[in-house]
């Protein structure tokens, strides 16, 4: 299990209209940008901005996501998301996202994105020190 | 010109990285939705959310969009995004929105958005009693 | 393995400027709507629309998305998907997806959505016949 | 009026399903992709793309975006979408957009994207000869 210390605060994403869809519920896809929105949180709160990162020339590129769809939230609704890094080896990180819906606390959505870290050439960079720190903030092994 | 007073607190959004495009800012798309959720919060401010007024069956159709953009803005830049009420009729109200970046006050961005009201049967319906409210709040003239 | 003859034509889709972001490539959930997009025509190749499957009251709901990356699309790029089944259930049906860059054939993306068939009202449904069709065509064992 | 002939040829756009929002119709929004979509085949019949025209350091900024909607399209409709050149001034070129439902020959919206030609460096330029064509194919006079 992931130290729940590695978490950052939970990041809240309020439903837009336009991502609904003809089901009257949040569309899957819309999943993505918020997962997104909630790295880009936890790593501010970790100390540096991705944006930051990304001028200093580490881009981290997703390699795969996985998502599971658990309960719909609809428009308006509030999904509070809890990013935990998972795996972590030299030149990659997983994140774990969990979706719930404010109002009920029900799981919406689980899923994970596996980032490599990659230089402007698009070849693999080692992963800055700040990801280190992650990677010493799990109990799993690292992997290469 | 309008009432400030009619102006709910302007609401911000942070610029997701799916929301930039290959030129590195965000995409003129954006803007759209970044519109349609300070309206959501707009009227919620005033009193009553836009999924209660569609659940009761009003709808707000757009039938126009217009955005002006005058200054780029770039991932994780924060959007100060105001509503005003504009023109006020019976059926429809228009609303306009000017985004500033946030870290320099430039203005990044004008535009309106002009809604009907209509109902699940897509035919023309009176505006609920919220919205003359903003008619009166303006002082423009209203017009059918 | 599947058998070849259940893929529908390749569908090709070409990237929209606003699917890219900051890196200049598509962003990674661009992709999600280009399988979205793919199945419509596989099972319009199949003889029914979705559209027509959802007004008779069966609805396809995303249960799980898996997407793997492995290089990247620019702008304007022509993706071709391929689109094969794999494992079928009574009421789950998985769909597998194949990206090539037209241009040089390079594998792109792989991945698969798992889509359960539910009333509007939300509970479980039968999978409607075309789907066992679907089942016939491959020889991995169906599952509950 | 614009010359018929300086229109390229119809462009025809499949209404995605996450295109699609809770009204049950495509998303106001999406009709800046579908514009965008339909320009970049535009200028491809006209001879060069705009993915070659940006390589070159020719980008197309918009600055005014305008879309008046007229009738809902619904999930998996087709959309006709002609495109002609309006006002064209050394720097920056109008393009208008109607878009027909292709099942009945509806107008479902028309609009219009103003765009500016710039450098990698954001300033201004001379429009690339292709549009000094478009100029010359419209009987509206060029504009400083």
């Amino acid at each position: 299990m992931s130290d729940p210390s590695s978490a950052g605060p939970t990041h809240r994403v309020r439903v837009r209209y336009c991502e609904t869809d003809r089901m009257a519920v949040a569309h899957h896809g819309s999943y993505v940008a918020w997962f997104e929105e909630a790295r880009t949180e936890w790593m501010r709160a970790r100390g540096k901005t991705y944006r930051q990162m990304e001028d200093e020339g580490n881009l981290l590129q997703v390699v795969e996501l996985v998502c599971r769809y658990h309960k719909p939230v609809d428009y308006d609704d509030v999904v509070a998301i809890t990013v935990r890094p998972g795996e972590v080896s030299k030149v990659a990180v997983v994140l774990e996202y969990e979706c719930r819906r404010e109002r009920d606390g029900a799981l919406c959505a689980t899923g994970s994105t596996k980032l490599a870290c990659v230089g402007r050439d698009g070849r693999l960079r080692r992963l800055p020190g700040e990801f280190a720190g992650a990677a010493g903030a799990v109990d799993r092994p690292a992997q290469a």
